[in-house]
């Protein structure tokens, strides 16, 4: 019978030193000696990238995309042959592949490239010739040959691809947090991880705030049905495993979002508002229509690029948060948060709702008392009827 | 007209940070605006590469050797994009190359290969765009596309044996000495940079002991008729040309090898000690047959290695240097050096004669003195003798 493939990402704090790197090895020795194929993608060691892109901003302040690339690169080339070197000092067998090496073919946009084909002939290969493979995160090489990079949350990319063509079983993204939880725990020191939850809600808590994965990780994995897994280099336990369509977990968790602003225009102006907003790339979180004015939620540090071309109509830009609880809403949900956030002196600026999100916008200094007061009355009391629920059905 | 083809390498002092990639840029774009095709080879930034053996070996004595490949050739590819880089800021178009992407093809040696093929198409194929190209040195890939590296002295290997391979009109090897001198300046104050100089003398220099330039380079231009120039990254002088044949140059130079041993045995010793130095793969420096002894040079760290297998045999073993006078040598130059020491107070206790040498087996604390006095003997004054002669000619 063909083993399980499972696919494990470590990034740059897991491999950050050769003391970490012997964690990292403990985890691909238990999935291998588990009795699967095992494949391994891994970021440049913690600081790497940043120390490279210095030696670059020494010699142009915008360095030749094509160059930065082939820099960057031989970051994660150290931190694969080093993983490499470890297991086999362990006794086991491993290979570590380039990008290139690895047949991760991607667009030819240097710095952002966009992975479009892998050929998984010399991964397959070797795995069964019963090697480990270690591939390169964050990069390929274009149809030329050139080396490309794959831009932020590359290494993420890059494992979950590989598990789609690979048709892993699993893949197993290794942070430094153990899993996903219901709230961040810097803020709502109750949250609770979760050891299940749906592509569908997953999806929605990092669109709105989690940064316990990327967006297109989630949206990869969810679109080729590949098991995603968070879990910690630095404890054994078994993370949250994310998968499945339904979205109908009836609670999730709460994502929080900083760094926004508010910017309103007369009603007349909001078409034109919002198409600059997509003109100069501008992500758009929300578009509000009140009786007096009209506004758009973007990120607070791209004002400055919509004040240069549209100040003239904006009549007010503030800071605003957005807290955001997802998972199946009931109807009359809207309003008892809003009552419940008022009886504590917390004004709510505007709500949007979905079948699957309340979204609640907030004065920045108040998101961490309402995100506790709402996780204290709708989360930790759903999550105790959950388990409660899951313990009758597995009795 | 074909445009001329210049190969350039530039060691790990010369791209060592990124004000020194500016000299060196200065140098490539010279050779670019003089009307050349320019192939630059670049090693690793001075230090990285050691770095990069030091993380080895916090995992590994004895690290994996397909591995350590991998990581050591992360070095070179740092140094070639920041070059590449800077190029590009200066205005020049630039594009660097790994080994595999310049199909530098090797056997499969790790960490000490040796090229077997280079399909010069994709190098080429730049510069017909007109580009200037940017080759990763010391490494290359085997025919499994597994990174592979040259072992020591091999970015001086990548760059003429590309130079051989492209037909090169000139490989020039940039240091931090500005040629070829009579000998070592740090030795003799007085030693002559030398403008020309034979293939043949220049083995010979080398393999008694001149450091400029590794043997194997040397040898690979001469087999391959590739005009090799030894100039400094540091200075704008024209350093000194290795070209040609004759062999009749009058005079060279002096070459030092300091750290050897002479290991005596009885005669009926003899044909075991060099058997047993081969079997050892120590190399034998001189065989020196006398009445009372017969011994071997070696270098003096591989006497552990000896003593281990034949110790019970040595009759004794001594540190010594060698002092080679290279260059056609007059039939009774032999008498006349030993005397002149003799009157100096150094004894010589061995010499060997070749058309082209004169080897001088000394003391170690009398190499030195022994070098400034042969030196000013006969080099100065041949020198000054050539530079007449040349004057003439030219006149």
């Amino acid at each position: 019978m063909k083993k399980p493939i499972i696919v494990q990402k470590f990034g740059g704090t897991s491999v950050g030193s050769i003391e970490n790197m012997h964690l990292v090895a403990k985890h691909i020795i238990k999935a291998k000696d588990d009795g699967n194929q095992v494949v391994v993608v891994v970021s440049a060691m913690s600081g790497e990238t940043n120390r490279l892109l210095g030696l670059a901003h020494q010699v142009d302040s915008v360095p030749t995309a094509r160059e930065l690339d082939v820099l960057l690169s031989a970051g994660e080339q150290v931190s694969m042959a080093l993983v490499a070197m470890t297991l086999n000092k362990l006794g086991y067998a491993a290979r570590s592949l380039t990008g290139g090496q690895a047949n991760i073919v991607t667009d030819n946009q240097h710095n952002d490239a966009t992975i479009k084909a892998i050929d998984t002939q010399a991964i397959t290969d070797l795995l069964e010739q019963d090697q480990i493979v270690i591939v390169a995160g964050f990069q390929g090489v274009n149809e030329n040959g050139d080396i490309t990079t794959l831009g932020r949350g590359g290494s993420d990319t890059s494992a979950v691809t590989l598990a789609g063509a690979l048709k892993a079983d699993e893949c197993q993204i290794f942070t430094d947090v153990d899993g996903v939880y219901t709230c961040d725990p810097r803020v709502v020191p109750g949250a609770k991880k979760l050891d299940v939850i749906d592509f569908p809600s997953m999806e929605e808590m990092a669109r709105k705030g989690a940064k316990v994965l990327h967006l297109p990780c989630v949206r990869f994995a969810w679109k080729n049905q590949v098991p995603l897994r968070v879990l910690s280099t630095f404890d054994v336990n078994a993370g949250s495993l994310i998968k499945g369509e339904t979205g109908t977990q009836p609670i999730c968790g709460l994502a929080l979002q900083r760094d926004l602003a508010l910017v309103t225009v007369d009603h007349d102006s909001l078409a034109a508002l919002t198409a600059q907003c997509q003109m100069l790339g501008i992500e758009v979180w929300n578009v509000i229509e009140k009786a007096e004015w009209a506004g758009v939620v973007i990120k607070h540090d791209a004002c400055a690029k919509l004040d240069l071309v549209f100040s003239n109509k904006i009549r007010n830009s503030e800071q605003v948060s957005l807290l955001t609880k997802v998972g199946l809403q009931a109807p009359e949900l809207k309003e008892q948060c809003c009552a419940l956030l008022a009886a504590n002196n917390i004004g709510v600026e505007h709500v949007s709702t979905t079948s699957q999100s309340l979204m609640l916008m907030l004065s920045p200094q108040n998101i961490d008392k309402a995100a506790n007061i709402l996780h204290e009355a709708y989360i930790d009391s759903q999550l105790f009827v959950a388990v409660e629920a899951k313990h009758a059905c597995s009795g």
